[in-house]
């Protein structure tokens, strides 16, 4: 690939260039390690020619190994095209685009519930609830219209890999209004009004958990759907929870798991 | 104070002199209203000369009357004296500092255990974690050696006005651990291997949870001390949460906020 790797690179920087060419960029030798041992397809490996320790030989070694592109560069020349503040030094170009609800696994009754992120904007924290929900064992994870980009690379490193082995479907609003209709999957509203998580048992059919952003909460839209609205109960004076903590406890007590 | 407060705050970017001076920055219209809602000890406030809006306009007069000095200044000035990366245009210079375990509040039996951070050295995962412990009712955060500073303006942003309002403390692990002894604290520690936190039962005396990085976990001189090891159960092949959002789960399943 050449000099080409660099251009690929460069271009997969921008949203639409990922989505069209069905790629992104796993940054940081533990995310490449990751997407590596994952069973993703990975298209090419770069590193910077300074990279040294046995993980990242061992890691260029199994790409190699597995027919994967790798490539070194120079290090100025690695650090331009890093994302990250302090690079590495290892990036690989990783086959991944999110799937359509039509592809989605089959909904689960058992375990925890989907997560829907509605306009959720960090890509940190969309990246952080994709690795709890895998974490946890969420069927799928759903990001609406509104919500960061997925394939971005902040998302994927917060994710840790997660992305490329839970799930992770793209919808909007209507799209995933219908899906959750005709499945019968009961949905839980994470909304401060709503009433203790604790309180709301488990349903016997398939479920999921909508979390909005810290700001603004869920889009209204949803009332007109049935649902539950649940919230992790806060002591006087205390405003709110980071988004991905209250998802994470929200999520955790829709399984069950604190019952188990 | 004239050009001073600029060089105050430039001096305040410092670990050092926010130790000396006992004063921390704190960035951001909504930090730096909390401040003021708070009741902390608020120095002055610099805003940038072309801030607009209801909110903030309303904050600076709220600041004036209270006898509290309200400089203005260009846009650039600002912008060079901010640490984020798109810079609100309001920063109040704060009176605050943690306390030493003598002047912490007395251990308490109900509601959530203290929260003990061991070497979590991420800035943004240390003051969510203190916004955690706030909204979940904790009667204590100590910071231990090793843990990012809590007087770090990027900790503050991330507590969002917790570290204002719930107690924060800075101890070596020899205090905490001698603290801990002298007072009966029973002492949970967050480990990959530990019981599932919902089989831990809520002790009668009081309590605390300990967690340490997402890599190294904590140090291994606690299995010196009593205590009990603790885990979110997690799915076959999901490797671990976020530090953040497994702390927000343990404290929560810890408060028996799901039992209730």
């Amino acid at each position: 690939m050449g000099r080409n790797l660099h251009s690929l690179i460069r271009d997969l920087q921008r949203r639409k260039a990922r989505e069209r060419r069905g790629l992104v960029l796993a940054e940081g030798l533990r995310l490449a390690q990751d997407a590596v041992a994952s069973g993703v397809e990975v298209v090419a490996l770069l590193a910077a020619d300074d990279v040294a320790g046995g993980a990242a030989a061992a890691l260029l070694d199994a790409a190699r190994q597995r027919g994967i592109e790798v490539q070194l560069t120079g290090r100025r020349d690695f650090d331009l095209l890093a994302d990250t503040e302090t690079p590495s030094g290892v990036m690989a170009v990783v086959a991944w685009e999110p799937l359509s609800l039509d592809h989605a696994p089959v909904p689960q009754r058992d375990g925890a519930p989907a997560l829907v992120l509605d306009a959720v904007q960090d890509p940190g924290n969309v990246g952080t609830m994709i690795r709890t929900a895998h974490a946890l064992g969420a069927w799928l994870t759903v990001a609406l219209d509104g919500t960061a980009d997925v394939r971005n690379p902040k998302t994927l490193r917060a994710a840790m890999g997660s992305a490329f082995r839970h799930p992770v479907s793209v919808a909007t609003f209507d799209e995933f209004s219908r899906y959750a209709a005709e499945r019968r999957v009961v949905l839980y509203l994470a909304a401060m009004n709503g009433e203790p998580v604790s309180k709301a048992e488990a349903p016997s059919d398939p479920s999921a958990l909508v979390v909005g952003s810290e700001g603004h909460g869920v889009r209204p839209e949803w009332s007109k759907l049935a649902h539950r609205r649940v919230a992790v109960p806060m002591r006087a004076g205390a405003e709110s929870l980071n988004a991905a903590v209250a998802c994470g406890i929200l999520l955790y007590e829709l399984t069950g798991a604190g019952h188990r």
